[in-house]
């Protein structure tokens, strides 16, 4: 296993060198008398590209040149400048700041920001210049991540923590995720599950012991560090992934993202993307088979379907099949329908019935 | 201290009493010819008052009569019924469920809800047929409570938790708060914020050592099972608590509800009201004083003030300056606005002259 204490280490020098060498060579252009001139590879729809073999959306290899010799990119360098020199020092103070906090930072800089959606594609812009993680540059997101149910040991803060030994809530998956080692475990699966509702049925179930299982509470669209946390316990640990969502297509594309990533994060694609991950349900298939109570495919679920069939992501026989058989029969339905038939039937038949199916 | 154990089984033997109860008047009313009758107090706006002394909304003494007379009433009756025996067998089971697994549970039943905004009416009818709390009946909402940064120890689940060594997100309230025994602190308040990124901000410069407090992440308006952690923490742990949420309609009202209660759950509110918390800001004065980063009032913050200034629970002086205020300024800021003079300033400058002054 690789030391994690040391990895962290270089893995921030690895991003305080790629920071410096951002400015060094502005003033080497500047010294030289050339215009300085920063390579911005483009997030652009044409130069995301679906990797057959990595299975997950990357980068193609084109991209921009941003030129102080152009006016209307003067701005532009000027706040990815500031912005790589807030985050120098962030990573150099062992420091993170919100996307949130970074945007009213900058309200102290010579240089502004209209809204936080500007500074956010900056960052994105940083991302992709450095091909590092908004993470690895001290910058995170509003919200936390999952919630972990199960007997994995992780190391957070330098404090050593269970996770079945923290209420019944579990351990939630904090913003910095890279700096967490995974120290020991003895599970042989994780199943993630959409809503804390399933997840608080599953802990009183015990499915983490039935199932050996981790049980991950995603809150609905999996966060950054959620997706990390379930690569590194894929990669890492080795562990198989089984997500378990809503069957609508906004639960399959919780799902997917984990599984392939999203087109617009394909520069960091690999470190969030679990392509070994499996979809355990709710499918069309279970709606039929288990007669769950449902309701009526929305309009606006129809469309989302006819984009999902059209998904690479969704290119196998699996999803071709359960997309049409949902457009078919006109109907949705959540995990805890299951509940018609008992609060215990979704972890003592259900998830049994499934696990063995795969 | 009271203890918990004995409490939590004496506040689970007082529910099914209670639930067992229901059903023998209704038993007795058949066996002796009558017509069953329930008594359900009135949750209507006329029925709820401000209560000047105990500084929060109750219910008044109005009630209604539901009859098994009357044809109208009878499907309510009869989903109260099955919902007090579902209830039963939840809190003898020592289980609980979420409202949307009871609603989906309903389905395996002979009567119906139509959706489950109606099956959570009957649950608020329950609440105060019963003189009980939804928690008391096992039954949950889907979402977990806030996030607790500090030195305290509480006993959740059979087992020990100090939420200063879960990882920097620290412990979650989970929504069975009643059943947490809160054993051991080293603090002397209490301060919430209203947003993850404050939270994590405070983590960071370790506002717990500084100001020897808790840390408490509200996640916007605060679920039931955090307002009765702060009712605990002030009442049992006789902790002051205080509240820094945004400065705008919204982020005062979080702050009031947590205080005051709400009119909506005011046969709840002597658990989950803490009138003694106190609002640390932002107001419209830290918006002048500290020129704080801005944004426009909307017409629905307009709106949202002028209903909190008639509003009994923001009678006091120091409310209406502020209200009336941030409505001649006509702005409104967020906590993290005060990172314009760096990440390190709400902690080491705002807060303790804000505490200092109080």
């Amino acid at each position: 296993m690789i030391n994690k204490k040391e990895d962290t280490i270089n893995r921030k020098n690895f991003t305080i060198n790629k920071l410096t060498s951002l400015g060094e060579r502005i003033i080497e252009d500047v010294s030289h008398e050339n215009v300085p001139k920063i390579k911005v590879p483009s997030r652009g729809t044409s130069n995301i590209v679906y990797d057959e073999d990595k299975r997950y959306y990357v980068l193609g290899d084109r991209y921009g040149q941003r030129s102080l010799g152009n006016v209307k990119q003067i701005q532009k360098i000027g706040q990815m400048v500031y912005m790589a020199n807030f985050c120098k020092d962030l990573v150099q103070r062992g420091k993170t700041a919100t996307l949130r906090e970074m945007y009213y930072v900058s309200e102290g800089w010579d240089i502004e920001f209209g809204n936080q959606d500007e500074s956010n594609i900056i960052v994105e812009d940083m991302e992709v210049t450095l091909g590092t993680s908004r993470d690895d540059l001290g910058l995170m997101p509003e919200e936390d991540g999952a919630s972990v149910y199960g007997d994995i040991t992780v190391k957070d803060d330098d404090v050593e923590i269970n996770a079945m030994k923290m209420g019944k809530s579990g351990y939630t998956i904090s913003p910095t995720i890279n700096d967490v080692e995974l120290l020991d475990h003895n599970v042989e699966r994780v199943i993630a599950v959409e809503t804390m509702g399933m997840f608080h049925r599953m802990v009183q179930e015990n499915a983490h012991k039935k199932f050996n299982t981790l049980i991950v509470g995603l809150k609905g669209q999996a966060a950054r560090a959620t997706r990390r946390f379930l690569n590194r316990v894929n990669e890492e640990l080795e562990l198989p992934v089984y997500i378990c969502n809503d069957g609508d297509p906004w639960g399959f594309h919780i799902a997917m993202v984990i599984i392939s990533g999203s087109a617009k994060l394909a520069h960091v694609n690999h470190e969030l993307a679990t392509p070994n991950a499996k979809f355990l349900g709710v499918t069309a298939s279970d709606i039929v088979n288990y007669d769950l109570p449902t309701d009526p495919l929305k309009d606006i679920d129809v469309l989302r379907l006819k984009e999902l069939y059209k998904d690479p992501r969704y290119r196998d026989d699996f999803w071709k099949v359960e997309i049409k058989k949902m457009l078919k029969i006109g109907k949705k339905a959540e995990q805890q329908s299951f509940s018609k038939y008992g609060l215990e039937y979704v972890v003592e038949t259900y998830f049994p019935e499934k696990l063995d199916s795969m």
